[in-house]
């Protein structure tokens, strides 16, 4: 059931339409996802990418969504977004101590260790692919990504989640993991690989999945 | 005056010696700092880089410093251990909500967003800058971060810290950025080079870093 509720008092932004290479990548996705596991209602907040409203550009310093309120709180950066959500709900941050600090943990690494390199395995597969440099960065791209992946790949192996329950972490690593699907360097992790899988497959998951497609659908061509 | 005492609650792990090009610029240098700010007293625990223990490979999914302790709890990531520091002092995260929310949304987009192409950068500038790929990477790369560092330019020209006063966002982004020192994307933004020093020129800052080339300097070439 989709949490969407347009009287609700949290706010998620994002993108009215993007172009289909990012349908299903744009970052709201996260914040989206989060409200779903933890079922806490949202309203969207839609903007046009190519001509961007005063509130993106005034309330985000590089004028990225998402941006998310909460009453009369405002924060920016997915990363924010998230472990605000997470503390409003158990599901997504476990009450132990511990267990806390391990999921904290883990939300930085996906964001810190983990996506830089997936951020430039982008680049030179999808934006700079025809470029010569990004042809030869490749190599030690790959060996690098791969020594990032490594200890995930043997963590999950053995566990089904970062840190035995699903948490916010998850979130996190699952959206992140996931931008690296087809790739060689995924295929090569498959315990990774079906960890991506099985964030997918989370009904939470499908639902924020499709109602951020659903918003596209409703502005093709990014018309109103 | 140094907040190292070896009864504290509070330990940082960091490296008992590092090559000089990455002294003062290893990541315990974040948590430390933000001790320096708070009044936290910390103990430290200093590992073998070339021949890690038991604990830095067990206690973090990548055998990386920091890890942090407080009494029984154990954090990795230095974000997620400045997120925990600060959240033992208000000199580092204000009561105020709003600008608790704007604290950790910085935070995060030092992590997130600054520090990708910074890292990047270093890996042009330094460690791959014999290589063909790096020297074609450089114009995209420098026109990249300059659409990162923009906005801070705009923003840090017309305020001393991110968000008015300083907090553990100011040591997640001046840390950061401090790694372009010297560099020609650093100088065309004043007002962020500015900001670098200003933070820099802190007495917590200063302690921190004296406090890590010590370890240093009491264990030259890696001998114990
Ligand atoms: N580190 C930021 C990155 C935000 C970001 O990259 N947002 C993208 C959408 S996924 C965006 O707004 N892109 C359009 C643009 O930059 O103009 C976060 O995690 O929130
Ligand atoms: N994203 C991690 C990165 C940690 C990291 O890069 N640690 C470095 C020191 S600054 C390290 O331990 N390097 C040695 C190694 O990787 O073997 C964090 O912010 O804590």
């Amino acid at each position: 059931m989709s949490m969407i509720d347009p009287g609700a008092q949290v706010e998620i932004s994002g993108y009215r339409w993007v172009p289909p290479f990012a349908q299903g990548f744009v970052r709201d996705l996260r914040p989206r996802w989060a409200c779903e596991e933890a079922g806490v209602s949202y309203r969207e907040r839609l903007a046009n990418v190519a001509d961007k409203p005063d509130w993106l550009v005034e309330g985000q310093p590089w004028s990225q969504i998402p941006i998310i309120r909460d009453g009369e709180i405002t924060f920016f950066e997915s990363g924010a977004s998230l472990l605000h959500l997470a503390q409003k709900s158990e599901i997504l941050l476990p009450a132990d101590p511990q267990r806390q600090a391990t999921a904290i943990s883990w939300l930085f690494a996906a964001f810190n260790t983990v996506e830089p390199p997936i951020f430039e395995h982008g680049n030179i597969s999808f934006f700079a692919k025809d470029e010569e440099w990004a042809k030869l960065r490749r190599p030690s791209l790959e060996e690098f990504l791969g020594r990032r992946l490594a200890p995930l790949e043997a963590r999950l192996s053995a566990s089904e989640w970062l840190d035995g329950q699903f948490t916010v972490a998850d979130i996190a690593m699952v959206t992140t993991l996931r931008s690296l699907g087809g790739s060689r360097v995924l295929a090569a992790h498959p315990a990774v690989e079906a960890y991506v899988a099985r964030g997918e497959a989370r009904p939470a998951f499908k639902q924020a999945m499709a109602d951020q497609l659903a918003a596209f659908a409703r502005h093709p061509d990014n018309t109103d």
